[in-house]
């Protein structure tokens, strides 16, 4: 377990170069269909054919982010391509590539980065097949720490901002509600020890036991292709699940100026746990009223003339979500 | 000195919210005249008028890239700020735009990274007017990281790759040779307390008494507009000189499938140092026979057929550059 691999005589960043440990990596990448110039130059270049690139990046560092007692090689590479490439999707563009910047304690194996890069690989293929990782850094840190950037191409169409929705349309979400969150739970709940530190050993028992909710946490899946299917359907406006849809949703709604209602019938079972927990990676976005909902949406409310968030016609207050200032416990594990 | 900021008293990360603190940083940083969509949606969307974009990414560690005993917060968004767009200009492409993802202790406080965001926009507003940061992210770490994305733009210009250089060229540089790798063995000498440990007190003396390269290490001013200077004037390969030029001209060398021969009587009075010292960050490219070389180049030798790096026409084999996998020592400050 855990950043020295499988084999405790690998060979670490410590001892590697920079170059070897980049030779060894990234031949396991997956490779971007925007690609004029790729990785070997001081930058690379790529197709914007529209004129235009959607651009956005996102952090995972050790501790607030993420628990090696809990999350492979694999696992890491894929939620840091999941969550960036999801970014991408709910400005309604498809994503077209990533650059990658990891940080890491010179103990780490050459062969535990491999795993990293094959999780971008398997992320890519699976969630955004032609997107790829174009260009990236490797350094020495005290704290592993992960930093993607993220390209997307709008194919022509114009970006679905927050900012657009109107009083009458129909308010969607695609993907599971609440799973993450649930999965996390469980292992702050179950996947410690005695101490309340996170515990490999313990982690394989609770993953075995809530496979749903823990994989939603470790390998999000979130629908990128329903973000332009969303912009194709009229979508007015659109943000991806990150801090809980109840704080989303109001993000919305503030910058929309309306009001969201929710229908806590259409948010499964447990209605809290979706209006409040964070890193779904979800689609929530507003359609016009009567419009065909695309690829996974499914209506759970409406917007009013007004402010804020309501549910079932009542204002929501409760925070949810997540952040990382207020709520890390600068824990180890 | 350090994260804390003058004001010990003032806001922390650990006390703001992020949206708060970005609320105070977002107001001083450049903005960007390729925005489209700006800081606001999950994602910005930027112009890129031919139809290409150049991206680059770079990270920079507290421990292995800088110390806090030496450099303060507009030092490091800065640094932060040219590195990347020295990438970006040794393609021969005008830098557009950053995002910026930060990743700081809770105690940091909100005016130190004010104080970041005030180096990014002196930075942008000296070295690349019009270039600005389009989107970030904030994080909280037990190690200071930035990490630095930045986006060019080729003006309908082919990108100058290092794999273009052929026998008959003239190589030349741009920007001073070995004053940055100079100014860090100051810092390493004499800024340090007893135990060889980065000490603050000591700094103020050493900076004033080598202001110049101390300078070039802390607050690089690469030449930025040289890059599509050189690719106007016909460069055929070009590198920012980020690890010597001894290391980045064998890195030419070696793309192309020549021998670069470099004459020491124009590298200045300590030709070594100019070799093996790292962080220039200038430019360094080849022209052909005869070309009027732009800017602020000036001839420093020639291609010629063979392979690797003569100095004089002696094959010169020492490494230069620096490592961080190979050269960290783990100490702090």
């Amino acid at each position: 377990m855990g950043i020295s691999g499988s084999d405790p005589s690998g060979l670490t960043l410590g001892e590697a170069s920079e170059r070897e440990a980049l030779r060894r990596i990234f031949p396991r990448l997956p490779e971007s269909s925007a690609t004029l110039v790729g990785p070997g130059d001081d930058a690379a270049v790529l197709a914007a054919p529209d004129g235009r690139f959607v651009v956005t990046t996102d952090m995972m560092v050790h501790g607030p982010d993420f628990r090696l007692a809990w999350s492979g090689p694999v696992d890491l590479g894929w939620k840091a391509a999941a969550t960036n490439l999801s970014d991408v999707a709910a400005m309604g563009a498809v994503p077209t590539a990533l650059v990658v910047a990891i940080a890491a304690p010179p103990e780490t194996t050459v062969e535990w980065l491999e795993g990293v890069a094959d999780g971008f690989r398997l992320a890519c293929e699976t969630l955004a097949p032609g997107c790829g990782v174009v260009g990236g850094d490797l350094s020495v840190s005290a704290t592993l720490t992960f930093a993607v950037t993220a390209f997307g191409d709008l194919e022509g169409r114009a970006p679905v901002l927050r900012s657009g929705a109107r009083p009458g349309d129909v308010v969607a979400v695609s993907g599971a509600l609440g799973q993450a969150a649930s999965g996390l739970r469980h292992l702050f709940a179950e996947a410690v020890d005695a101490t309340g530190e996170p515990d490999p050993e313990r982690f394989a028992g609770v993953a075995a036991a809530h496979p749903e909710s823990v994989g939603a946490q470790l390998r999000p899946t979130p629908p990128i292709a329903d973000g332009p299917l969303a912009a194709l359907a009229g979508a007015t406006a659109m943000l991806d699940l990150s801090d809980g849809l109840a704080l989303d949703a109001r993000r919305v709604a503030e910058a929309s100026g309306v009001a969201v209602d929710l229908d806590s019938s259409a948010l499964g079972p447990d209605a809290r746990t979706a209006l409040t927990g964070g890193e779904d990676h979800g689609l929530f976005a507003a359609f016009p009223a009567g419009t065909s909902l695309p690829g996974g949406f499914r209506a759970v409310g409406t917007v009013r003339e007004g402010t804020g968030l309501l549910v079932d016609g009542v204002p929501f207050d409760e925070r949810g979500g997540w952040d990382p200032y207020l709520e890390w416990d600068g824990g180890s594990g």
